[in-house]
């Protein structure tokens, strides 16, 4: 699906601030990557204080990081009085959270007025060695009112 | 779907123990609530630290206690030897991450001897207001070697 | 969750009118079963015109009926200009499509103006047996212009 | 991921054994398109009498011909003496499913021993005009004993 590639820079100052709103974001440690039109990248170190009984990577943060850069890929797409709502994901888990660090890219593949579809992908990155795939997301993201934050 | 209701003594130790092991739970204060066969709970406390942009609980904590509660679930109707793999999950949003506690409850619904599959609900709680439901999930939790944790 | 559980004549009217107008359910020979507020059943006999490699009901057709019942199930709490669309489903399946016949329920988990969630069940009969869930199904269903049929 | 681009005769000729056995891909006038280690193709004519009460095609017709895409990509990479299980899929309607025909194709993400994961895209196309993605699925598949189809 083709996308307009170049992203006005007041709407990256808009995901970067709405970024910088979420608490959970800095509690993790991510940052934001690449942020283009329709397709949003964050990173976080891996952190033993959000592991699984394994010692890998909890399934909740790899699915808060990459749910979000799916959210903020949608809000690249969307107009400057809306907000962005994640009404449901499904997340299929590939390969242990194992890395250095995690790398969660979100895409729009269906813009729509009132819904967007997102697919995202989450990457494992350890110094050294090819990235390996962790996991694999799709995400309704509903466009709702951002003065009201209602969505009905 | 029928299930035994009584739990053996060393499951439920087997059940805390794991729990004991998840870093990520510790970290975000969650405690192990109702333990039975084939049904787990887990309780956490509202925390501005897991905050997404509106204030709320992010949906990647949501997803995080209930995908854990669901696997706690699988486990206590596991061999001894095994232990238990995520292999997917999707969660649907049903309202805001709002309240003083979240509640999460597990509930195996298909028991079999490779794959489990479970139903999964969360609950907002603030103290003299009705419980709300924020999430539903349903999961796939793979039965696996306990002592290699291969999956394959 | 509580619901209207007494249905208008004229709802239960307008979900059979729609039912009658999908050639779907009449080239699988389904029938519409107990139709109530936020809950719609839809059976079908197992027809071997249906069938997968092993002979079973194929998937594609569990998830067609139970698709429907829950699209019927959110119809019949929408307002008499709205008209309903799926936007997204996902099916866990249980056990193999054997049986005689399947019945499909649909039931609303989450009533809203512009989106309602719904949890999908699937059950093999056979006469003289007990029946068997076969599938569990969660959906989106988006609350739409009944005249325009538009989404965005 | 790469992926094997060159099949085994065999290999070919057991997908298309397969598919022929399943009565429901004949009842709807399915045929295989292009057949790789991977990633397997199914076409489908738009027929009037599997349509929904807008006059589109059934959602249950996109999951079965895309689930069917999917379970045979992953029989592609499967050892000889094994059976495919479909144990969950989730499926994102995009656009209505309005067109001549339809064109589904499922691929391994992650091909497993034990479980494989698949990742599936309907597009519909008309005479004359761009294709366009009606739907997007994500699906498990289990690699089960083919003699005795048991899957635990």
């Amino acid at each position: 699906m083709r996308q307009e590639r170049d992203l006005h820079p007041q709407i990256e100052a808009r995901v970067r601030e709405s970024f910088a709103r979420q608490n959970a974001m800095a509690t993790i440690g991510a940052k934001l990557g690449n942020v283009r039109a329709g397709e949003v990248e964050i990173v976080i170190p891996f952190d033993p204080r959000f592991t699984q009984q394994h010692g890998f990577l909890h399934a909740g943060i790899t699915a808060m990081i990459v749910d979000t850069a799916c959210g903020f890929a949608a809000l690249s797409l969307m107009p400057p009085d809306a907000a962005v709502l994640t009404t449901e994901f499904k997340l299929n888990l590939l390969a242990p959270g194992q890395g250095q660090r995690f790398l969660a890219r979100g895409r729009v593949v269906r813009p729509g007025k009132k819904l967007m579809v997102c697919l995202g992908e989450v990457f494992a990155e350890t110094d050294g060695m090819p990235a390996k795939q962790t996991a694999l997301m799709t995400a309704s993201m509903m466009v709702i009112d951002g003065a009201t934050g209602l969505s009905g």
